[in-house]
């Protein structure tokens, strides 16, 4: 008995899509299942009481001691809230850039009125420390209120040293306060917000904290505390006040509360404690230490590249790459297409035919082993698919770390 | 054979919960279905292609023409992006009030440094047109910017003729922008934007558009487009431009998209439209009705009130009404423990053993025939219980009014 | 201002629907939750590990410290599998009939080949013992091997004495099984196993087990298992044995497990437990006794009838009820097209133009009293609108009996 | 700045479960979607409507333009009734056996009083068709009623050539049926059948059909109604005739319906249907010999052995392997903890320390490339890591494979 003829081409996309783009993440079914219910009572009950715990949880995440508000949002949304809180019209702010987000906070901040100093590092290096002191120093006057520091770029994929920026400007003795945004990398890489000095830090939900977009996270310290106090208007709705120390229940969200949403990031932090922090960031360092033995291997040969080439610069939840172009998009629809796995765009990597070049893993929040060998196997089939070279042993290369090599 | 010996007095509450406040409102099981999945790609594909679409609906159910600039956030951030686009700091608005939202709009609008004149109504009647167009006559200087106008306050269930106002505010020829609130209101009271003049209508997405509270919506004419062009400065964030008319998916919603919410507003406008604006509204008036007519046959012996005496200003979205301190609250726990059944708290209605007299039904979006008996019934059983004073036949004279008398 | 003009007459349908039939019956959510999941393993694992305290947990509804067999099927399978477990071809098996059921479980019984001793009863009157008994002394060479006794005939709404045929069996010395089928009420009305004398019990899961229908059950007690070994051949699929006590998972259910509805099970039996059996009694007995009072109310005017007369042979699951033919079908149509509200059809209890007088509620598991007040209040709403004549004043008894009355 | 320390060996399985097993398979989420609602009515409306085509539907999968009765069981529920309903006690059946669940199905038949002729062929080898013709041509009296073959025996994933059977039979004119078992095969190796002349095909619906275990299809053609028709008795339970042309909605299934599980299946079929079968099967080829590649270069150093050596009778569904004893259960054992991969157990492939040895692949249904790649990258990942000596290679072999090589 032979095999019946093959009638036609099969696609083998037909199956469970893998969405490995940097956020949103893959999400565990136990936050959709919680979000699956009816509306609760917004005045008294459950909901009202499950606050204070889910507070402190967070806290846990951000690993701090200090206050956290929660905005209805998206990470845009904590930025604007993080800086309304903090920096009035006319005041400067220090901005060092590794990549597209910096740029996005920075246009925030002058939205709001600030006068923004941009460091720019470009998109392959992580901040120069010593840069960033130079300014500071520079600074006489005290003029600069904040240094915004963005921990991970997802577009980058650059991990920033925010410890030593807290040094630095420890150094220089320059009162500004520290901010940090950790949209992509809370919950995946190391981030300890009160040992590294950190005043305020942003992030929202749909990343590392494995929950449909649609809620966001200020934390903030005394100090920015003290910075608020000081701010001659901060409109209700941003106002941190209220949300971090409420009278009310409505006062943690100015408003009616994101109810289905704090289920879903309920089970989230249930999930992440139960693993436990340390746990969590070993196990987004193991599996982006596969992803970069597999891209070491493809990029002996032919022109794939990771964008950042220093590993200790990298993020453990986003890995940025390119191909020559158009090849990076070229692989991004093929394996969509034929396989139901979707990579990141190249995020303001390029322009023209060079946006064509770039494109991301996202591997943040609930992922593991099987998926990352998924992912990599899924690329591998689309280079040999579409005759693009590259290094052969990719692979095995990848399992080998995973396997605790 | 005899009936079992009741060992034991049964608790009739185990069964399927009736959330009967007012807002967040009873879902469709259809809309949780489409919010119960993966995320979505947010840079291609269905998400993306789903937006024009949406956001015709939604201005289908505001009865508009104009734009529509989604937010993800509550009533409260639609309150204040809606000032924040056209209200700088200094101007002065016009805040009639009928009830407690009224003053929580002023107090966004104070927040973002506006002078608020307030005319307050009390908390039974609606406005009296002639006083706002008085006042607005006396302001021959044209310093207020906008009257901000709560079609339904929440807190008293009164209704306000919202075309009256524009007619008053053409009487005087008076430049101000007309800001309706539909918060309680839209897909549950007829509301027709562009007819009745309104220039930013405010509304959000926990009520009558029946989805889980996280999305809010800003509607907005070319008058009210014409005042944001001449606003100093927008934060990125409120600004409705690029919201309303955007180059890119992000910029719908400054950042990431709320999009497991856009999935269950799909769905949410695709019954509302299936049904017919028309219906939806008559619907809600034709078991509004069945409430007040089981609430004056309660009232016509002991102390059950209906919060507005005249039916051409009650809301038929929710209604406020009192019983003798403290009944309304034992009313309430009674019929939360016993029934599986929960009423709102009387908001803002009163102080002290005043607080546990008022109490509210809410009967929008996703609400029949047989949930408005149960809702009433639930009530009776409790009148009864507790031995408060009440007329009899109020179910049968609700039944009567939804068979169609 | 007055209320816009009713443009269309509103169909106060659209919102959430009530299934008021007598099974499937209303499910809690957290049902459908547990069911909303991926497949397990089914060779090791949680699911396995669960099956011990499943099983002895569905002992506990049932009231027996002996064997259950577990059968993915509907209540016919339960009915087949008892029998085919204990009666051989040849066999005779005596059947008193108080509706359609009985006629059902007969028809498998005559299926498999036993010879069918039917006692008519009628459709309004219990069983009447000292016919049994007189039967069973008839039958002095005990060729009759089962009694085969329906508790609760969901067609015509009695409940037999299930206890009072014990009595009659053993006061005539007679050997054959008592066997009673607990379809439509367990869990619901008031049954013991054990205490009663009840050899083998069948029951299904979509009424008083609040799961969805899909999986039946079959409990049995030593003398059970006795005529089970003594039984010429019983048929792999069929044979309670390795399923009530097997050496490995598979032959917990010949074969693949229902995995899903083993968990929805799980959910469903935690949540009896939880309120407790004599609880869950009394509650189905208080609602009862309220939709009895309100059909007292109607029948009091009019043509409406409860089908049993006497209370004390009713069931607290369900309630057959007439109408002059065709205002049963005409209520019903009414109720499901303009309220969400679905009641029962009129099973087996009448031919041509009487089909239509009949109609039923369910009152099973997961249904608390403001449902059953939207229930009562939507027949009300039906018989008004379709003036039918009625008693009035049936919504405030039936409100008065939840109340405690 | 250095990585920080790693503090503890991470565990790489938290994140999104694979469950590779040979069924239950995965589903998709629309599938799971689907049956997360209310219980519908069962007596009319639209569960009723949609049957006609779910039916039409399950015979495009099996390809037959006969008939399909639906029970609600699992495979042995399907082999029990296909055999009630043609198979007398005392009639003989001809059982060739490719491993354990021929045996399976010849232990059913003897339960049901029939003597089975087992033709056995080992666990490594398809059938021989020349000797079920001899036994055939030997039974001169037609004493065989029919030859139940399993197309694909799950536990060896051995596929049987079931139309050469065909042609064996007719060669030496036969007339017994001809019985096949597609329970792991339908819906992913080609199978056909009326052109294969097929009479009676079972198969259950958590495997190829991708919805939850609990029900379960018989299908048969003229000739197998014809011996029902001969058949002195046929259970009421299992009788086919009224399943597969009822008269009334409840005699498809012999009473209440699996609602959820038509649900679930109808949502399967339309995404089957959608694909296309050419196409389903297509898809199931090439992962298949993905999954072959890589096996055979891990084979090529050490001892990992399909269980089929020749890939004209491997199923394209399942596939079963070997390792020395006890490595195969080692590398079930760590993938699953270390990766969120649940492998097969080697089912009936050995006793004592040689049950250690085996373990399966399950790649049925709901499964695409990146998936494939997932499974085998997490094998390669476990070889590594338990030191079990294999080739190097297979991975970049199997991406070659699902890329169209």
């Amino acid at each position: 008995m032979s095999l019946p003829p093959n009638t036609a081409p099969p696609n083998t996309a037909h199956g469970r899509g893998y969405l490995a783009i940097p956020g949103p993440s893959v999400m565990p079914d136990a936050v959709l299942q919680a979000m699956h219910r009816a509306s609760p009572n917004i005045y008294a009950g459950a909901l009202i009481d499950m606050m204070p715990d889910l507070t402190r949880d967070l806290c846990r995440v951000a690993r701090t001691q200090h206050d956290v508000a929660i905005y209805i949002g998206n990470g845009h949304a904590a930025w604007e809230a993080a800086l309304s809180n903090t920096i009035a019209p006319g005041d400067r702010v220090l901005v060092p850039s590794s990549g597209h987000f910096a740029h996005g906070w920075a246009d925030m901040a002058e939205g709001l009125g600030a006068q923004v100093d941009l460091l720019e590092f470009g998109k392959q290096s992580p901040f120069d420390v010593n840069r960033i002191a130079d300014a500071l120093q520079a600074d006489t006057a005290h003029e600069i209120k904040a240094v915004l520091a963005v921990h991970v770029d997802t577009s980058s994929s650059i991990r920033n040293d925010i410890a030593a920026i807290r040094k630095a400007m420890d150094d220089v003795n320059h009162p500004a306060l520290l901010m940090a945004d950790c949209i992509a990398s809370l919950g995946c890489d190391t981030f300890e917000m009160d040992a590294w000095g950190v005043d305020v830090m942003v992030t929202a939900c749909q990343k590392g904290l494995m929950v449909p977009a649609g809620t966001s996270f200020v934390f903030f310290n005394d100090r920015a505390g003290a910075a608020r106090a000081k701010m001659p208007r901060v409109s209700r709705y941003w106002d941190w006040v209220p949300r971090a120390n409420p009278d009310g229940f409505w006062q943690y969200f100015n408003g009616t509360a994101p109810t289905h949403h704090l289920y879903g990031l309920r089970v989230a932090l249930d999930m992440i404690h139960a693993e436990g922090m340390d746990q969590v960031w070993a196990r987004h360092r193991r599996l982006a230490r596969a992803i970069w033995a597999a891209c070491d291997v493809w990029a002996s040969k032919g022109g794939l590249r990771m964008n950042v080439a220093d590993p200790a610069h990298r993020s453990t939840a986003v890995t940025s790459l390119r191909l020559d172009a158009p090849d990076g998009t070229r692989l991004r629809d093929w394996v969509e297409d034929n396989l139901g796995l979707t990579l990141g765009i190249g995020l303001g990597m390029g322009e023209g035919r060079e946006s064509d070049a770039f494109f991301r893993f996202g591997h943040m929040g609930h992922v593991n082993g099987q998926m990352i060998m998924g992912l990599l196997g899924g690329v591998e089939t689309g280079l040999c698919a579409l005759d693009i070279e590259h290094g052969t042993g990719a692979l095995d290369a990848a399992a080998k770390v995973i396997a605790g090599g």
